[in-house]
């Protein structure tokens, strides 16, 4: 990150801070840990430098990221929308303009926009971009920004941007956990982060709802017989019985995947509407995206989604009889 | 790890090597991922350095860890005792000399010893120690060493300091995840391991044994009507039955701990000979260790564990009444 080249993108960014004086800062509709962490460490970065922030989002804000700096500021359309007026935007960890959602109504045509983000596939739709595909999230993009601004972190600040890497990187597991991850991470922890408090809140505990829809869950997997595929379903009562909520359904597939000898878990939900949604995952054999689009869907090689029309018992063993078959 | 201070007990156990022509290497009975990833670390330290080496443990060893470098040359000693001479002994990851086991029978009265361990109860029971209580894991100290021999590390040797960092920090999770940690495996990950795939083979996955036993466990879980206490049981015919080894119930007991809200969490195990062992764990607030204690058990304030005579159903109540009292 020294380099004349990887320097000049945030200098740009900071150029393009430093000419505003109000900044809306937006991240994508139903934000994650790292859309959260980022926008955070964004008020955190504008603060400093003497600018005035509002932050929104689209979507309910997941309460368990309640712990970061600024959380309470953040405005959700799904409670009310703030009157503001700014200078700018700066949309982080957004893909494409459609990303930001609803929020898009509150900015006026022509208003300028920085991009941030590390999605391959952004498509660079701000006035200034700083996309940076190589970033495992959003918030290593930022760690870097707020080192060139000249700024020391604090804790509030370190804390943010240690969330984003731990959520994006499913806790220093996924192959975008590069070696300049865990650099940032050694520093955030010598910095004073809680680095086992966090891992413990973000990804080891659950609610009592989510253990119940897991025990469901699991209680129902069933395998091939060649123990290559295996699957689990939710029907359409489900969530509520258990008192859960769909974002309790994230990684449930994984108890299927991640079984010795298995290339393809599935996740079966039945909707309201009677149908049934499939996520797909592939442990790299299988490709899943391939087995979805058979039935209108798409994704990657590795995690996909379709919807399929019927009952739930039909549709499984229908997408089973595709996945075999893709597996021969 | 500059300093003159903390180069001194490396350069004791460089000279300790050097001194000597061959060695045994051995590591704690039911030996874990620290402990067989310090084996094969010595061992490629040995090798560079000209020694002749024999590994040499007194249990079976962990299949899932057969990728390792010379993880074929490990003597169980639970397959047959092999025929050695050797000038000297390193130990690793033992915090006294009982955890060598059966296998201190091939050592001859008064050969030298050199004792590597990060274990803070370790009694320095070697004739060279080197033991640091700061690091995460054993492979911590053996990076540090084989850094000072001044050898530069391959992808082989790499791939074990990666091992044992991942399982002694429970994937980056723990609280002994040091900035330190975060510091090498960003080196060893610089190297090329495929800190994503051991992730997943050694975190992530599991045998379909496994996971029956999970199944039949997380069925079972219980919680005392203020969410403070939960609990699962596994009896004394379930590991047959779902094809499963002891290690299997290892993390079981975090199902019960990892709930919102949830104080203590135990897992009760039915033994052969009619008793019931529990494990317990706090997120804090009780002193399991205590508790523990009571029964004639003992441990850690985080984890401990005891033994309780008579019937599942009354054992269990027994306990849970106890962490009840200790939760007022
Ligand atoms: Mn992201
Ligand atoms: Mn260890």
């Amino acid at each position: 990150m020294n380099g004349q080249q990887e320097c000049k993108p945030l200098d740009e960014a900071l150029a393009f801070i430093k000419a505003n004086a109000s900044f809306l800062v937006v991240s994508h509709v139903q934000p994650d840990g790292d859309a959260i962490s980022s926008t955070v460490a964004v008020s955190w970065l504008l603060e400093r430098l003497g600018k005035n922030v509002v932050l929104v989002n689209e979507s309910e804000l997941p309460s368990r990221l309640q712990y970061l700096y600024r959380f309470d500021r953040i405005h959700s359309l799904k409670q009310q929308k703030p009157e503001a007026s700014f200078d700018a935007v700066i949309a982080v960890d957004c893909a494409d303009h459609r990303r930001i959602g609803e929020v898009a109504s509150m900015i006026p045509e022509g208003c300028p926009l920085l991009n941030i983000d590390h999605h391959p596939t952004n498509d660079g739709f701000g006035t200034v971009n700083l996309i940076r595909p190589d970033a495992a999230a959003t918030v290593e993009i930022l760690y870097d920004l707020i080192e060139r601004a000249g700024l020391e972190l604090d804790l509030d600040c370190a804390t943010a941007i240690y969330t984003g890497l731990l959520t994006d990187t499913g806790g220093f597991r996924y192959s975008n956990t590069s070696p300049r991850v865990m650099e940032i991470a050694a520093k955030l922890l010598a910095i004073g982060v809680s680095g086992s408090d966090l891992a413990d809140h973000l990804l080891e505990k659950m609610t009592v709802a989510k253990l119940k829809l897991l025990q469901m869950a699991l209680a129902r997997l069933a395998f091939s017989e060649d123990l290559k595929i295996g699957w689990l379903y939710i029907g359409k009562d489900d969530l509520k019985e258990c008192g859960a909520v769909p974002e309790d359904l994230e990684g449930i597939v994984n108890y299927a995947l991640n079984v010795d000898g298995v290339e393809v878990g599935i996740l079966f939900k039945e909707t309201a509407d009677g149908g049934v949604k499939a996520s797909l995952r592939s442990a790299g054999k299988a490709d899943v995206a391939q087995i979805a689009q058979v039935f209108g869907g798409g994704g990657h090689v590795r995690a996909s989604g379709c919807r399929l029309d019927g009952a739930l018992t039909e549709a499984m063993s229908r997408l089973v009889e595709e996945v075999r078959k893709a597996l021969v």
